[in-house]
């Protein structure tokens, strides 16, 4: 009896597809190119083509469909309202454009807080119900779950670690993203080359500094680059100060930090660990705690989104998934 | 048929306990010194007292005892693990010591946690179910509650506002209460009047400036005295500052700020706005969002403590508090 899920993920690059048994076992999957430079209609439309190719015959036997979207959104509308990879997208409701079509509930939810239900539902956070999940790549974007439940707030605008502001020097006031996401980790080697820093990486970039990124600084740090270790680690305190906001706030028993930064490792997670370890208030906080990198890869979206579903948009405790599978 | 709720408020002064209706109509109450200085078994004893004399002839009538406590403490334990101002207690057991006497379901909450389940029921807050509580007085302490029920965590020690680390100056970490609550604010002044700087206090304190504290410095500000002024200004944006993360994390509807240093009023609030409105990610977060003194006064942690009973200890939604009465 227990019905099948749909689940897409709306990416900059790709859309992706998929159906779902009711335990989160994979039935089928599709992908294609989003093109999003062909504005929202015509993404939305190949959205449609995409679920048709994974809808079953009937309908009767579906749950729902789950999306997960870039953000900012607001999953109690469906709305979402101007993602940065997304151009042309304002104010677009989606989930209202896809429950017309299939005549289906739609639930919709930013790619972060969907990810932090598939960590908890199937990654590295099963059986959790307290769980903090940061994605660290050209933004920092987080979902959390505070006893069994996704934290959205009044307009699903909730868990925005990523945006908390920081003071980094007497009045500048900037944001652990602006600080700590792949683009400042590049930003701050071509800064230090520019006055003159040693660094293979000036050898490496030759002359154009603007081919440096957060992926090359990752491989001169793996290599021992000292300027490159300095500027991941300096990213992995930040990091860390954040993760102590979201233990003080949340008093998680889980941190799961993912996204493609965190594929430099210890280069990046003995620092976080090493300000977490000298800013927590209490030992209580960090006793038993787990801070662990992403369990899920490349279907954490559809997984995720499998979850928006299951959990009728993170309002259901995700203990009774549990119950039931 | 409603059942009555016994409430008591622990505080390092005065053991105050009260009896409500179950629409938290205050029958009865009755105050007492807790004389901290005989430790905690004698202090137990005496809200052991003040507990049997708001108590009806007939136990069955009453749904519970709750007991707002300073923290840190374990709400899910009922353990109080070791209050600045309750000296010589080490974890201690109070709820069960509570239980184990009356043979009565008790709650214990930390008091910042049960003023925000008391603005939310009676107070600024009715019919939130997204709300932000902060109170600013000798230390700084917050509750949050989010979609209608109390952010605890895993063990109870969530919501501390307070405590989140912020970068002063490069590589000097501090937190928001060491930053912007009353003795910060004394200490600012007293810090530039040791420097030269000029100022009402200097004539006003003597040459005793110990005697500085929040509340003269609050008296000097509502004068005009600059120095003054500047010290609850910069509280206010660090505080302000503190409410960007609270918004970026819960998305709430309502932030209510109480403790003594609100009577200072707009020479606290109007910097504190100035700080959200400059370091808010995006005008979503505050468009329709109220940033308010709380509404009520002392008997606010009595009020909480019975709305923990009625909850059962913050687990219940809020709305459902509003539906039974």
């Amino acid at each position: 009896m227990a019905k099948q899920i749909i689940a897409v993920d709306l990416g900059g690059t790709q859309i992706r597809s998929a159906r779902y048994d009711s335990d989160f076992k994979l039935l089928q999957r599709e992908n294609t190119l989003t093109r999003a430079e062909l504005g929202p209609i015509a993404t939305v439309e190949r959205m449609k083509a995409y679920i048709d190719r994974v809808l079953p015959a009937s309908r009767d036997d579906i749950q729902g469909i789950g999306i997960s979207s870039p953000g900012p959104l607001n999953p109690r509308t469906g709305v979402v309202i101007a993602p940065p990879n997304l151009p042309g997208w304002d104010n677009v409701p989606l989930g209202e454009m896809i429950a017309d079509e299939f005549k289906l509930p739609v639930y919709v939810g930013n790619d972060a807080n969907v990810a932090a239900l598939a960590e908890a539902s199937k990654g590295a956070g099963q059986g959790c119900r307290h769980l903090v999940y940061i994605t660290v790549s050209t933004g920092i974007g987080s979902g959390i779950i505070s006893d069994g439940r996704l934290v959205s707030g009044r307009d699903g605008l909730a868990a925005e670690l990523g945006h908390i502001p920081i003071i980094v020097e007497q009045d500048r006031v900037s944001s652990v993203e602006l600080e700590a996401a792949g683009p400042a980790i590049a930003r701050r080697v071509k800064a230090a080359l520019a006055n003159g820093a040693q660094s293979s990486l000036r050898d490496q970039a030759g002359s154009d500094w603007e081919r440096i990124d957060a992926r090359l600084v990752g491989a001169a740090a793996a290599q021992g680059d000292p300027l490159a270790i300095s500027s991941l680690a300096y990213a992995g305190r930040i990091i860390g100060m954040a993760i102590v906001t979201a233990l003080l706030l949340f008093n998680p028993e889980l941190v799961v930090v993912g996204g493609g930064v965190t594929k430099t490792g210890e280069l990046l997670f003995a620092p976080l660990r090493q300000a977490v370890a000298d800013h927590i208030l209490d030992g209580a906080y960090v006793k038993d705690l787990r801070i662990e990198r992403a369990a899920l890869g490349d279907d954490v979206a559809l997984v995720g989104a499998a979850a928006l579903v299951a959990t009728a948009g993170g309002n259901i405790d995700i203990g009774e998934l549990g119950k039931r599978a």
